[in-house]
């Protein structure tokens, strides 16, 4: 360790939080403030179980450090953009007079200002995943800040609208179960914010399956896709501004009523109308691929089979589908389904292919690859030829459900720093 | 030949006409009525020559024929379906007194009424294409046996309101060049009718690339495809009412004053937006693939690379890409670009895989599949790696132009019947 890194008698405060991943149900799409990063509409999103997608963040502050410093999952990383730097920004014009008990070392309100931190973050899932990481990685942030800063909301929602700031559904992240995200109104952000509408035990029978899409094609980010969509599309503002405010109203309603079959239909035309203004947009932005089409199909062609919705599938800015099943048993048919449609290649272990709570997979007796080569059509597929089998389209499946928010970890030994130092413990090369 | 189908000093009296296909560079999608097959917006097509994309039909008529009768690309085909009744219905109301000065036959004009017809039909490219046969086919249909009972239009458009009752964008392909289909008002449709803007000489330079596009999976009918995207997208109606009215605007001025940029510019973004409306139904509708997104972000990439479009592209229902070129010039360097990201499977002969005018192949050096594995990545292409190059994604190119409208062949030798019988030289065993 550099001398520079350490003053001597010098103290160190850490924090270290967990915060969820959530996947939106109406998605937002479309920012009427780029800066504050404010929405064109509401949305509603559904936050996933941390223990299978999920950021875990320290934070540090100590007079020793030279300057504010992040580590991401291992590697540093820049804080000049200027969504971190709005965020610290925020956070830090909040803090608050903060006593060590143990030491009884100060750290003034106005300290705030002036000392460095460091940070270090980690996702518990692939990043290569295209997994919406931004989300859980802000809400964290912001989450482990305001606790080493002793900041208290002076009112419900005060760090979602920070969080926001980071990346617009970070906010959404602040809150488990079932959230909702005021556009709002103010010009300055201050009722952009995320609502609780129910805690994940509100509707704890649903299960959650993410099938993790192949894909070699570079994606457009979705900041620049959703710039482009607001500057070009012409649907939607239409979709804005006509079609999501009644969603709203109807998927408040199915979620508080636990009306699967609405909560389903609503989620997939959402999903599909957000696609949709993505190819209206000019040039076209396509996120979802033929592997993405094809599970669309075949849970289509499910859930019409049915005559009501069985499960439902929402795609982010990426060719993933997040495919929400109402319970056990029919996570367990939705499996079977997907596993006969779309195996591993021939190498992979089913450990390895489908991951998280893997329980459902016990239950519906498949214990190995053997198990997954005797699946048989399901009813509603038998007309169709075997040419829809499409081996090595997906890269692996996680099982999941709807998870709870941010949570502080007391003990020190999930911390990413030391102790002593506020330094990672292995700085990786970069 | 057997007693039944022919009698003894009968007559045979026969047309054989040729009518083209068309694309639409501004989308029908979405009818008013489904009977009539009245649309919900204008839209406007240029016409591909026939003598690489049409239909040649001969009708014939004779006193021994028992009933209706039709064959397709040499296979008997049922006439019973509600769209041919209504085409041929409209047709024989309309006929007209009619003599053959050589034999002194007469057939009155209620004759029609009872006398049977022949039809047959063939396509001069490959129907598994997923080109749009019907267009021509109808156009064909109703061309030929106008001449056949000798009917004029009582009003200008008048048989292609006839034709848009086989199949909608048949209407357009009664006329050369550059084509409008008027929604019209009326109830009983006789203003919905297809008017010529512009011919094919008005801008002669264009030149049109049709890229058939590999594609295992089952598409959705255009039909049924167009039905549920009426019923149930939320977009499909903002699109027809707000947008399309304006494009059809500007792109009629685009075509009237030699605009290529406006052209391009509109045609990429109508086609878009029809497959966003399409993604809008629920369930969703895919017609474009994989393949089809890269041929369009291959375009968008050159166009954005030279600052102004070169070529435009518009996809139809299915994953075929039309783009057309302002001149042989650039389509030279489309070509390179296409056969560069898209080479053929390495069994297949250049002249097999670019067919109809290539004589653009010449002028850019290009004579053997090893011209081809020659090509260098285009300017706009080389900060990638060769990942982006996808053999055999595409099946073969069809190189064309805008064409002129329907004939009449009069050459006996290209009628599909034998003229004493009335009956196919050949038929197909089905």
């Amino acid at each position: 360790m550099s001398g520079e890194q350490r003053e001597l008698n010098s103290w160190v405060f850490m924090v270290t939080a967990r915060a969820p991943t959530n996947i939106a149900v109406i998605k937002y799409w479309g920012k009427r403030d780029e800066k504050l990063i404010l929405p064109i509409n509401d949305s509603i999103s559904v936050t996933l179980d941390p223990d299978h997608l999920s950021a875990t963040t320290t934070v540090a502050v100590s007079p020793s450090f030279s300057s504010d410093r992040m580590w991401l999952n291992g590697k540093e990383v820049s804080l000049g953009g200027e969504r971190y730097q709005n965020c610290l920004r925020e956070i830090r014009s909040r803090g608050r007079d903060v006593v060590d008990e143990k030491s009884g070392t100060l750290i003034k309100k106005e300290d705030w200002q002036t000392l460095h931190l460091h940070i270090a973050s980690h996702n518990n899932f692939p990043t290569a995943a295209g997994l919406a990481s931004s989300a859980a990685g802000f809400a964290c942030l912001v989450y482990a800040l305001a606790k080493l800063m002793d900041i208290e909301e002076r009112y419900a929602g005060e760090l979602s609208a920070i969080a926001r700031q980071g990346s617009g559904s970070a906010c959404r992240s602040l809150y488990g179960g079932f959230v909702k995200w005021d556009m709002g109104k103010e010009r300055d952000g201050s009722d952009s914010i995320a609502v609780q509408l129910a805690t994940e035990e509100h509707w704890e029978e649903l299960v959650i399956l993410v099938a993790v899409v192949s894909s070699r094609q570079k994606e457009t980010s979705s900041t620049t896709g959703m710039r482009e969509s607001v500057e070009t599309s012409e649907l939607l503002h239409h979709r804005a501004q006509e079609v999501v405010p009644k969603r709203i109203v109807q998927m408040q309603e199915a979620i508080a009523n636990h009306d699967f079959a609405s909560f389903a239909r609503i989620t997939c035309v959402d999903s599909n109308q957000f696609h949709a203004v993505c190819l209206d947009a000019s040039p076209p932005i396509f996120y979802m691929n033929d592997t993405s089409h094809r599970i669309i199909n075949c849970i289509e062609k499910w859930n019409r089979f049915e005559g009501t919705p069985q499960v439902s599938y929402t795609f982010d800015a990426g060719p993933n589908a997040v495919i929400c099943a109402p319970s056990r048993k029919v996570a367990g048919l939705l499996l079977q389904r997907l596993l006969y449609y779309f195996p591993p290649d021939s190498s992979k272990e089913l450990s390895s292919y489908v991951i998280g709570d893997t329980s459902i997979l016990g239950e519906i007796g498949l214990k190995s690859m053997k198990d997954v080569e005797s699946l048989i059509a399901p009813p509603e597929f038998r007309s169709q030829n075997s040419s829809s089998i499409h081996p090595g389209e997906v890269d692996y499946f996680i099982c999941t459900r709807p998870g709870k928010g941010p949570i502080i970890l007391r003990n020190e030994d999930q911390a990413f720093f030391n102790n002593k130092t506020g330094f990672p413990f292995r700085i990786s090369e970069t």
